[in-house]
């Protein structure tokens, strides 16, 4: 592949995700709004670019990986953003986590400038940014996608590069999803070993029963560890689960949907973060229902 | 083991479990309160006993597999109960599923006799107690279990025969706790796929890409598959797994644990009972969650 490729937010996941794409050979040109990171890319061969729109100006295949809506909002159709300077044909891959609805609305845009979007969200964390290894959901155009491959396949696992739908927005909701799939399973668990100990009742033992059974899980085998040893340290912060539980809440009140247990896992953690745990492991979400249970608990 | 073994309860669980006992050349002795379960067993080769006092006097080792609670104090403290006529150095093997509070009342009144209980609850469900593949989680003394675990392997799958503690109820406790943690993986599936349905994304991509990640689990796998499908033959009811969730409130209340995502999970469940789905498996707890997003779902 001869296109130049873009790389705009070069925080802690798109730092190693933008140096896999060059150590595999790729022209990057890269953005970022502070610029230690852009220092650090271009070190690594990258090209620096002064805004998104300067970015769009020299690559055909643009990646974001910024915080949250409203980054992705600016960086795609803000001032110097994008879309002033895109290429007809060329793809945006919003990586971020961020709203389906406004991924939809952000679609119509690109798509409106005769470019294609596609929304990758990642999951597996810091880890699996700098071991390439992430799962990547993606939503929009098959032949898009199958133009883009080949770079995602950098970044992650390809056997865990699902396309969801052709629906702009779906890698979004397949995120989601994720997200509260994995909340059901956090809460069930902390709630388990609540009782477990407050029972006196070793929860190593209780894991270690459940793992043979239908309640096993990834979430009681990882966390379940974590909340055995109190160890709390990151992994991914609880301060970004609370926000991936607020795009969940955000998302059902637009489309429609009742997500009542993930509202009593949102409150959990807020209750965790309001303890001082934003920094936390996110599966220190157990220390919520330990605390509660007037349980004793060491925090990392 | 050249012992008698007393059966108590065949029902469901119960009459698969005791054919086990005898196909592998124990003596049984039965009891039951209807007759035509008890016929079918004394063709199979086991001894009918007038009453739960009639088996403990003449079996050293009597198993308990009866619906609730009350059904076990009765049996084992009733009239004509277990304690009128058991024999110092007996144990009494609850295999039920019921509070632990009880279970702890109910041991101290055998040990008073010179018996020994041991609570041993089972996940597996009807094809469990068929295919003699049940998990046991045993709480109560290790030598009693030692004793006991010949017969115990007769049923279940003997590396799934967990001793969770020595302390009378932890059996009890880590099925609960084993409700507990399916609960919550259960209720963050089914929010997961109504998002996904009411969103227009294809629930069968959601659980493909999410049984590679963080939130892979066996309810993701079976239930969901359940789910995507339509499919809600029991499996085991939802009728029963709402037993479960009250002996989870009630141990929880009694003890001093706030589990309030389990509380979510018992309200959606009393609403599927609400809603006719009392006999359905309890994977039907998603629909309650399609119906409040207003999706169409056909249920068997």
């Amino acid at each position: 592949m001869s296109e130049n490729v873009g790389f705009i937010g070069l925080g802690v996941m798109g730092r190693p995700m933008a140096k896999h794409l060059l150590a595999k050979g790729h022209s990057v040109v890269v953005f970022n709004r502070s610029t230690p990171a852009v220092t650090e890319l271009v070190a690594a061969g990258a090209i620096a670019a002064s805004s998104p729109a300067d970015v769009a100006s020299q690559a055909s295949i643009i990646i974001t990986m910024v915080p949250d809506t409203p980054d992705v909002e600016a960086v795609i159709a803000g001032p110097a953003g994008i879309l002033e300077t895109m290429a007809t044909g060329a793809v945006v891959i919003d990586m971020s986590s961020i709203s389906p609805v406004a991924t939809r609305r952000l679609a119509a845009l690109v798509a409106a400038r005769g470019g294609t979007m596609l929304d990758a969200p990642v999951s597996g964390g810091e880890v699996g940014a700098i071991n390439a290894t992430l799962s990547i959901m993606v939503g929009g155009d098959s032949d898009a996608l199958a133009r883009v491959r080949p770079l995602l396949e950098c970044m992650g696992n390809p056997e865990r590069i699902v396309h969801v739908g052709p629906e702009p927005g779906a890698g979004q909701t397949c995120k989601i999803c994720n997200q509260i799939a994995i909340g059901g399973a956090l809460a069930g668990v902390s709630e388990a070993f609540a009782l477990a100990r407050k029972a006196g009742v070793d929860p190593a033992r209780v894991r270690e029963a459940l793992l043979g059974g239908f309640a096993a899980s990834r979430v009681l085998e990882v966390h379940g560890e974590r909340m055995l040893k109190h160890n709390y340290v990151p992994g991914f912060r609880a301060r970004l689960y609370q926000k991936d539980l607020r795009l969940a809440n955000e998302a059902a009140a637009a489309i429609g949907v009742a997500i009542p247990a993930t509202a009593v896992v949102s409150q959990l953690l807020n209750a965790l973060v309001a303890a001082g745990g934003a920094d936390l492991d996110y599966s220190a979400l157990s220390t919520v229902l330990f605390d509660l249970a007037g349980l004793d608990t060491p925090k990392d």
